[in-house]
């Protein structure tokens, strides 16, 4: 049951005058749940409780916030259709999509309860006295990574399971011992809703704080800037435009006391095909990267939207079997009428560059809201002259550079802004070959692929998601896999701790068994 | 001997017409040498030079950038005397402190040069394929910490070693793999000259690439200023004022590309004195309390600067030794007129306000620069109301805080801006007693130390010289220890990547021999 209220803690709480309603954009209707907007006392109700529920919830150990994360997860799984449903009319995605990602939202949450209970990852240094040292005594320090604060989650529109409610970040914050508020996205509000229902049981299900979490509903953008303003956050977390993230950034930036914010904003997530890969597999590369531009619609970060290549009768070859292969794909559902609007706008915008030849132009008489693929050629002077072809079209859109020789390649890579990843196709000897271009590339991105497609990413620990501004705002942390925790946390260093009184992975005796650092070198070895 | 030129890398270069003296305040004279500042071209050399010695540097292994840094550590021990005469007469420190500051400085370079032998600092994580994983293949992902770029190091007035040209920054930065340039302090311009030849020397003798290091003079704010938005920069680190540093912050987020900015601002440092610590041992904190405010003429970041006693007549008594135990104590030359009449401003300013009384106040006939010391007294009431009070006046300066209760105490804490360390003085009982005091005193610093001063930052693993905003701009993060070379670096993911073309650090066979994360579980074991 979807009640359109924001949850305040534990509270439904319906106390704004502003109402939205989602939309159905296979439909093209809006569907019948309608939604309060949170105003600024509901913030403030929330800021309020965030603060309270962090005194208790930073005390836990891993293993009680392990079972809350664990709770969340079965919760989830208990909303059982009602879900799937609820997200496919919000979203235009099929069932399979929801299915999946509510199975990787659920994995993500099990991924963050297992590194909880294995430690490990607060990396506890210590660096015992020696107070018999010369010239000096040595005090003895001990450090280890701490919670920030309360978190603010914005849910992103392309995904209203996996990095939403109860997302990545959401999981990764809580796991820290962050309490989180949610700005629930407006696109998917009866999703985030649901999500939030299965939060707040899980909370009270395993004894968790009120007010460990919180979801308010908004239409606009002001429920987020006053979050993002408001003293008690201590960090915010946002996937989504370049343009949303770059304003919440400076917003947290001129803030009293600044406060970090992470980022992950767009990408085109340049492809090379180096000239192997097009003489030895050049068929099976355009077919394959026909099916990663047009996945989900399009609708993913890590969508190959630069593709390029070396002038060759096989790059010719390519191209236009890249273009046979997309025009037999049928168009997709788009998330809503704004961002297939936003589509089109991006599509003719670029079409419209003069020096840029239409590859494969999907037109025909179909469904609101479908999002017609389109790929573009052009060469790679005209590309280094015009960086309004750098940017992304959210879409299943993707421009092919025609370069002359390895040199322009290089000076093109080079003249990119921040990716998430960037590919390489070739063999082994490419990589050496063309070294230079491989660095360029490197120095680009936060994954570098060789051989395969960047749609899918997998959640993992040697998962980096992010990458040079402006596909993050600090491209020093990951947004997806466990290494995502390290946003929410900062070290703490106790010198001279009775040992008793200690963060119990400080102990001498190492009570939780985990891997430390003991002057300078990895041991699970007690003191 | 000083020519008063610049390093642009190897080359030294004076084509600018700004020209200025360092400073005797000893004497309080101008020194004998003359300096020229950089001008746009020299910045543009070196910022170019920067750039490509990176493509070089960024490539050497762990073992080689360590020949270089233990070079550099012995090319200071070869500039012998002259060192420490023109850093005496350039600070008005003594030959001690120089002499101290010489081999801490040492002792960090050979302690990076150390952790980059032992190789584990990348944090390794491999997680290998899956190609039988159901529903879907899992993909071979592998991540290291990979260097930034060309970092823009600015020296520290208060340490003209440790923290300066050769200091933390420069050596964190240059263990990671970034080339450094460095904006050198005007006030120990010669100083900076000294270490700067001593590093191109390092760097000649261990075969760096020239622009590996780049030291350039300036008097004004226009060079660094230069420096922060120069495109090449990939980030920066600063120690110094709030205001410079963060003027420094909001410029590189103002630049197309943002870039990390780690400023270690100021910092009051706050001592908690619990009821045991005056009752068991008031006489002997006082003492030492005296000498921690005089050290180095109180200009130490981690000066105690704010001290907080619950009324009772032994904190009374507490307040009465230390003020005679530090009028015992003789003033110490400041490191600059500047310096010496801002800590007259800033001593004024608080000694004006309403509601203090002075406990202690230095007021003789003294030489010129000294740091006469002043501790002043106000009751809680008082100085929650007046944040004038919670600034910090860079010099042998304190205020004691007389609370009316435990609860005031705890009010206070959670009123002040985020500190470098903040001190429990007490017993192991009290630190129960009082859980919640010490938990927002934890809250706000990056330190935390029982029952000892603040002054003395051990060099090691576990040290964090650092804290929440203003005491630095990103509390995740450290200026000191080992530690501090996380702030130049980000993960790579490599995904699919062959072997053989993988860095060292990630190849199945683990040439290195690192500790590494292989499944998410700390090993040393090839794949």
């Amino acid at each position: 049951m979807i009640s359109g209220a924001n949850y305040i803690g534990a509270e439904l709480s319906k106390k704004g005058k502003k109402q939205f309603n989602t939309f159905n954009p296979k439909l093209n209707l809006p569907t019948e749940w309608t939604f309060q907007e949170a105003n600024e006392e509901e913030i403030e109700a929330a800021a309020a409780l965030a603060k309270e529920a962090f005194i208790v919830y930073r005390e836990f150990s891993g293993k009680r916030r392990a079972e809350f994360l664990r709770a969340i997860a079965k919760e989830i799984e208990n909303l059982g259709d009602e879900l799937i449903q609820v997200y496919t009319q919000e979203s235009g995605l099929p069932e399979g999509r929801a299915a999946g990602e509510r199975g990787r939202t659920m994995g993500q949450l099990n991924a963050f309860a297992s590194l909880l209970e294995e430690g490990s990852w607060v990396e506890a240094s210590i660096d015992p006295a020696q107070p018999d040292r010369q010239p000096m005594p040595k005090v003895d320090l001990r450090k280890m990574q701490c919670p920030l604060g309360p978190i603010v989650v914005f849910g992103a529109s392309n995904f209203p399971l996996a990095f939403s409610t109860a997302g990545g970040d959401t999981a990764s914050a809580l796991a820290s011992g962050c309490p989180v508020i949610v700005k629930s996205h407006p696109m998917h509000a009866g999703t985030g809703e649901l999500v939030a229902s299965a939060i707040i049981k899980a909370a009270e299900l395993t004894g968790m704080p009120n007010g460990v979490f919180s979801n308010l509903n908004s239409s606009g953008i002001e429920v987020g800037q006053q979050l993002v303003m408001h003293p008690v956050v201590k960090g915010v977390g946002f996937t989504g435009s370049i343009k949303g993230g770059t304003a919440l950034y400076k917003l947290a930036n001129e803030r009293t006391e600044p406060i970090p914010v992470f980022a992950e904003m767009g990408s085109v997530n340049p492809i090379v095909v180096l000239p192997s890969a097009l003489t030895e597999k050049g068929d099976e590369w355009a077919k394959q990267y026909a099916g990663s531009i047009m996945l989900g619609a399009g609708q993913f970060c890590t969508n190959p939207g630069l593709i390029l290549g070396i002038k060759s009768t096989s790059l010719d070859d390519f191209i236009s079997t890249l273009g046979t292969e997309i025009d037999k794909l049928d168009p997709i559902c788009m998330l809503h009428p704004n961002i297939h609007s936003n589509y089109e706008k991006g599509k003719k915008e670029l079409s419209d560059q003069a020096t840029v030849d239409v590859v494969a132009n999907h037109d025909a008489d179909v469904a609101p809201n479908m999002a017609q693929q389109r790929v573009l050629t052009v060469n790679g002077t005209n590309f280094l002259k015009n960086t309004k072809l750098h940017q992304e079209v959210f879409g299943p859109f993707s421009i092919i550079v025609r370069c002359s020789d390895a040199d322009e390649m290089q000076a093109i890579l080079a003249k990119l802004e921040g990716q998430l990843t960037g590919t390489i196709l070739g063999n082994e000897n490419e990589i050496k070959k063309y070294k230079s271009i491989v660095h360029t590339l490197q120095d680009k991105v936060g994954r570098i692929i060789f051989n395969g497609v960047p749609t899918g990413v997998e959640v993992c620990p040697s998962m980096q998601h992010g990458g040079p501004f402006p596909a993050a705002t600090d491209s020093r942390f990951t947004s997806v896999g466990t290494g995502a925790i390290q946003r929410w946390v900062r070290p703490v260093s106790f010198q001279n701790w009775p040992n008793e009184s200690l963060p119990e992975a400080l102990q001498n005796e190492n009570p939780l068994g985990i891997t430390r650092i003991v002057n300078g070198l990895h041991t699970t070895q007690a003191i």
